[in-house]
């Protein structure tokens, strides 16, 4: 069986998961749905056929999963509901205040088309929220820490680019390493995010610019910097440009808890498990996390399975290629 | 609703599951299982009853889920398949290789009764599984590297006593952290699991035995020693019983790996992903885990399924107590 998966929105993450496909021997891209002139978008790999959203949204016979590739602010509020009710599909709605609303529109439409939906997966949402509910479900008592980074904030990199006098810039949210030390070793302590983080910002200047009102700016802004420790460095284009263009990110969840915690007993033990990602490349991990998880909402359609789902539902031998007896063999 | 569980064996693990329910509100103990005379066996909490094994095998209808607390060598073997005909049951087999085989009969015994029965549950089989398999399926182009320790082993401690000369000890194996280090940082090895670990054992000698003599019988032991960097430590009894007491373990599974690989491209990242567990006590944490898959195991008998299954078959939302919209609100 080939999985045949439709690619829906060409950025980062659309060019993520036509890799991540082309290394899955069970599946392959049906092509690239595209709000612009497909004529005029050009994809990576040569074998990938770029088609009209129009053709999309007719309802086309040739896709299995169909991965959306949009944004959350605007795209997939739209999207996903729209295309949940002609396909099945997997997003990674990431507005976490949202969450609740968007599975209710998507399980709707879902239901209503017979499709399996798969929402908010990736790595945060995605594989860190897993951890999240596991570590906790089998250490009852204790406490969870989530770390970002080291990593480009794609929102942070955004604020320091609006700041009057700013040319260009990127943001790295970087954890506080004693903090995750302290936890590593048992510790829960209490603090907040911004606590538990720091911000660098690498920022160039457009001529003329006063640096020092800039970086006044940029650590003064409310919600994105005010509350954490922020350096600001400047730096030229070229630096820019040589020495800040890739895209890393990652970060670690950490559950540091007891067993045996029982009144009137003395049989209390720390335990603690940690999950940590280091991402060369966040689209392309986010991708190929959409690609893993399109094989398992395949599946559950064939069962015959519908509605919204998270990865809170998914078995993980499902997003796996091998069968359930290949696993029990080698991986157990 | 609150779940029933029976414990079946009340050695470490037994004991481990005990106190772990005791720390789940959903969840309480219908009693330990013994085939010693109940009345020899004192509980840790006042509150559990101790019952006969021949009680468990007529069959009960207080019990939700059983939890087999026995060994993989002789035990559970025998056991797995006879309960499964009667209960739904968790059991934490661990012998790799007789998998297969174990999963067939036990599916057969719980496919007749009409239970569920999950085997091979714990850390390693059971969370270290999971993470080896989903890592492997989100980074198809890389290698996965498992760790273990710095930990007690039961196993190699019980070979190291059988040693002429030796009246007690333990034994430590102890992960290469220039390796640990190495795979972290996206590096792919290819090394034996004696080039990952090495193994530190605390001896209390005989009186007149040689210590050279013993050194080097443990150090050369085939399968057990002979591989690997291995150290031989001779204390007093009063030192094995105050600073070998605890049973500490736990380790890492390390996936090593590239997106973005497609020939012709150069679009490849480094992608790391790492799952560690530090315990402080060894059998508290598989029971914990025993006793968070207990919960999935009754809700998927209440959903009517039927037969045997491994933690690759569990959607991670079923061992949490929390309702899957508490989950979607809180955790993604």
């Amino acid at each position: 069986v080939t999985i045949r998966i439709g690619i829906a929105g060409y950025g980062n993450l659309g060019r993520g998961v036509e890799l991540a496909v082309a290394g899955s021997p069970d599946m392959k891209v049906t092509g690239v749905f595209t709000r612009r002139n497909p004529e005029t978008v050009v994809a990576q790999l040569d074998s990938t056929r770029v088609f009209s959203w129009a053709s999309l949204l007719e309802g086309r016979d040739d896709v299995d999963v169909l991965i959306l590739c949009g944004g959350s602010k605007t795209d997939l509020p739209e999207q996903g509901p729209q295309l949940a009710r002609i396909y099945n599909t997997v997003d990674s709605f990431d507005t976490h205040a949202q969450v609740p609303q968007y599975f209710s529109i998507v399980d709707d439409a879902a239901q209503a088309g017979g499709n399996v939906a798969l929402i908010a997966t990736g790595w945060d949402p995605g594989l860190f929220s897993i951890n999240r509910v596991m570590a906790e479900a089998v250490v009852p008592t204790g406490a969870t820490y989530t770390f970002w980074g080291r990593g480009l904030s794609q929102g942070h990199s955004d604020a320091v680019r609006r700041v009057a006098g700013v040319a260009g810039g990127v943001q790295y949210t970087i954890p506080a390493e004693d903090v995750l030390d302290a936890v590593r070793a048992g510790e829960q302590p209490k603090l907040s995010a911004a606590q538990r983080h720091r911000r660098e910002c690498y920022v160039v200047l457009e001529p003329g610019a006063d640096p020092d009102v800039v970086s006044a700016e940029i650590k003064n802004m409310p919600h994105y910097f005010a509350d954490y420790d922020t350096e600001v460095h400047f730096i030229s284009a070229e630096e820019l440009a040589r020495d800040h263009a890739t895209m890393p990110h990652g970060g670690t969840v950490l559950r540091s808890g007891v067993t045996g915690s029982v009144e009137g007993t003395h049989l209390e033990n720390s335990q603690v498990v940690e999950y940590t990602l280091k991402l060369g490349h966040n689209p392309q991990f986010t991708s190929s996390v959409l690609v893993a998880y399109a094989r398992a909402v395949h599946r559950m359609a064939q069962a015959g399975e519908a509605g919204a789902k998270t990865v809170f539902d998914v078995a993980p031998g499902l997003i796996s290629p091998k069968s359930p007896a290949e696993l029990r063999r080698d991986y157990l």
